[in-house]
């Protein structure tokens, strides 16, 4: 099933909604920058999101260096932003 | 605890023995990048990196999307690479 890329428009009202995340220069994904107390935390919400993100088939770009956490996200299949990454947004946003 | 730097002798020595590790081009860090068959095998090899880093208290800086796995291997009291970055990467090669 084709997943569709948002318009610029939904784009856009999708991130007004979201905290601490910032569109990419190409507009082609959005990007958050996490930092945790420690390794134990940072590496624990990574295993969080790797468990929702198995489930829902949609998985983040990240880098991680002991407390500190960079999430990249975006939709291969749609080349650009679709829903699932707002979706996974919005459950990162939910745990940290 | 002041934790030694190798010398550039015991580095090219170590490295020598460390199969499909790169000495980054600053000479102060080796990298390797692992492809895994999905996500659950990438991340469940994170998972058991991240346990054996915290009980050996010294974290690599990774990267990850999907089945793709980039790792570096530094020492940041040392200044550059030490013996437990060698450690560290002979943990790694013996769980992929």
């Amino acid at each position: 099933m084709a997943i569709a890329r948002l318009t610029d428009a939904e784009r856009d009202a999708a991130l007004d909604k979201l905290s601490g995340w910032t569109l990419r220069d190409d507009g082609l994904a959005i990007t958050r920058s996490l930092k945790f107390s420690d390794f134990n935390e940072a590496f624990g919400f990574m295993t969080r999101v790797a468990l929702h993100a198995e489930k829902a088939d949609h998985h983040p770009e990240w880098f991680n260096v002991y407390n500190k956490v960079e999430i990249t996200l975006t939709t291969h299949d749609a080349g650009g932003l679709s829903m699932r990454d707002v979706a996974m947004a919005e459950f990162i946003d939910s745990v940290v």
